[in-house]
């Protein structure tokens, strides 16, 4: 019998360390150590700790359609697969000196990449991690973001040129959208996939692709938009993925001003401003309510603070910890999840009494990213 | 070293059974023979069956948060827990004579039921479908839906009264939100939580509660809404569920007319009116499009229409198969499925080519539920 007990144990050992669903997992990014943290809902803590991933210093991920992986994308090139129910690395290429996210087609079967050295894209399948397509680019790519039906859009900081790939049939088939305007720094897919948006750092404004449209067209709007001036330092670019979509209305971070910028989703105008605390890095609506959550740049990093998108008031100011770098919510609202890279630990926030409900040790914990995104094009 | 293989063998089998993701999993309703198919989108494939659910003629489930456990809301009242790993039934209380539906609370923590005999809310425990409270009421109850900070809202039938039932303190606390009109026979609650919106029988219109308000009113429009005269047969009450929330716009079926009604989502006005093969049971937006997929009552459900929420026009006209009661898209929009009742038959499509991709056998389909519900409030 000794045989015997020597297989169970042998057995029992990685099965009770996989969870049997992965419905309210996520990952969290240790940016320091190049790791990253399982996270658990139902039990408001890590789980587990996958490394060997590279610079994870300016990190992001999408998931598998069964949430069964994660593709990560590292600051150092590397694009990783990983399995969330063995805890483990499966598959990691270094695939350009240094990359700047991807996305996950809406099929799932695709996984690309938008690299700054070289510039381009690189599309891989989600299976096996083989390079599928390789377009090179002008200059370095930002904004990647998947559009239905096995396609990408993407933008190059150098040239201001704006690409769609179609990557459904036998041959990519790469159309070039037009001018955004000079220096994209970052640009985002609303949650429709009607409407892809660029910020400009070369020049002021935003411009508008309407991706429903068969000849999508620049349309710039918010030309007050961007940095003011060369006497106001910028800690931060924020992040345009954080772009809140409320009550028909986008919020976006200013640029290097103590302000967010309320537009009017269907006029894309301005429709008000509110002061905060600092310069805004995310800007992020809670699910099923009016409220969207803020994080600042250094050294105003310690502060969130919440605001009503009906009045654009401020109304609870947080200082969860040293260095907020991110914050995620529960995909129906009732929780937020906030990375405290400085303190080393992710704090848990009920979004309604919007105290303090949990907390767990993460080494330099930025980015964090339920399992949910799964399911949400553009995520 | 037999000991040791027989071991092995006892622990492999439900092992290798056991999906060990369920993030691309789902149940399709068989109406007729109280059981659940257990359906992959990997595999565009039935991979399991569960029976033993009672009657499950008019059914709708809902899902945990980690989307192990499906709550299954049967006509005959009876509630029923499944376990989407093992793919049985791991709980099952007949709470009461008959229901319509229910829902589970934003955290995960509470399911509830509305009843039409006798009329009223129970609501129970998630882990054990231990009884937490009853809620009375002077009639049917229809319209249940969850709403943030562990609440429901829901409406009685006979008197025409709107409840919201705080569910997060200590004991319940019940608020009377006012009267929505005469016989309201459906109710839905839009996907930021932010309006309960009522379908009324018993006379002309719609009443839309403002639950971001904290005191809630009602707000009776869209006048001309509802049904024609004595003379109009109504084969089947459409479901508000299906209303389609797309382009700032509702998307309703009209009751008895062959016609989509919509209607500005800020104004609450109408704005458009589209003509459709059938009366329309449910209208549903496929995700990340433009467009909205509409079935129809008998006799003319073998049909289904796509219809653009920019023009308002009929783009697509299919013919699935017979008796077409439900579609449920991939969270992404990539594929629909589709229950063709009377063909026993499950149909795939793709939403881009519209053209079928797959299919399989089920005993009279009828309601497809994937568990990316679990992360969608109101669903």
């Amino acid at each position: 019998m000794k045989a015997a007990f020597a297989v169970l144990a042998l057995l029992a050992a990685p099965l009770q360390a996989a969870p049997a669903t992965t419905g309210d997992l996520g990952l969290v990014v240790e940016r320091a150590t190049g790791s990253l943290l399982v996270i658990d809902r139902a039990d408001r803590a890590a789980i587990g700790r996958i490394e060997g991933l590279g610079d994870l210093s300016h990190a992001s991920l999408t998931y598998s359609p069964d949430e069964r992986f994660a593709y990560v994308f590292g600051r150092d090139g590397g694009l990783t697969k990983v399995d969330m129910v063995e805890e483990k690395v499966v598959a990691r290429t270094v695939q350009a000196g240094n990359s700047i996210g991807g996305a996950i087609s809406d099929d799932g079967r695709l996984v690309a990449v938008s690299n700054y050295e070289p510039g381009g894209v690189k599309v891989f399948d989600t299976e096996t991690l083989a390079l599928v397509a390789d377009i090179p680019a002008a200059g370095k790519t930002i904004g990647l973001v998947d559009v239905p039906g096995r396609r990408f859009a993407w933008t190059v900081w150098d040239t201001g040129e704006v690409f769609l790939g179609d990557f459904s049939g036998a041959e990519p088939a790469i159309t070039p959208l037009g001018y955004a305007g000079k220096n994209p720094f970052d640009a985002v897919i609303t949650d429709d996939a009607h409407t892809y948006l660029v910020g400009l750092f070369g020049e002021k404004g935003v411009t508008a692709f309407d991706l429903w449209s068969d000849h999508p067209e620049p349309r710039k709007f918010l030309t007050d938009y961007g940095k003011t001036g060369e006497d106001m330092p910028v800690y931060k670019m924020p992040h345009l993925q954080g772009w809140a979509f409320t009550e028909g209305q986008f919020a976006l971070p200013a640029v290097g001003r103590h302000e967010l910028l309320w537009v009017d989703r269907a006029r894309l105008e301005e429709v008000a401003t509110t002061p905060v605390h600092g310069q805004p890095v995310f800007v992020i609506a809670q699910p099923a309510s009016p409220y969207v959550w803020v994080n600042f740049a250094t050294p105003l990093n310690d502060t969130v603070q919440v605001v009503d998108s009906r009045t654009h008031e401020v109304v609870a100011t947080l200082t969860p910890g040293k260095a907020v770098l991110h914050m995620e919510f529960a995909p129906r609202g009732a929780e937020v999840w906030i990375s405290a890279r400085d303190d080393n630990r992710v704090l848990i926030y009920d979004t309604h009494t919007r105290e303090m409900i949990g907390e767990f040790a993460a080494e330099a914990p930025s980015g964090i990213f339920f399992t949910a995104r799964a399911h949400q094009p553009g995520l």
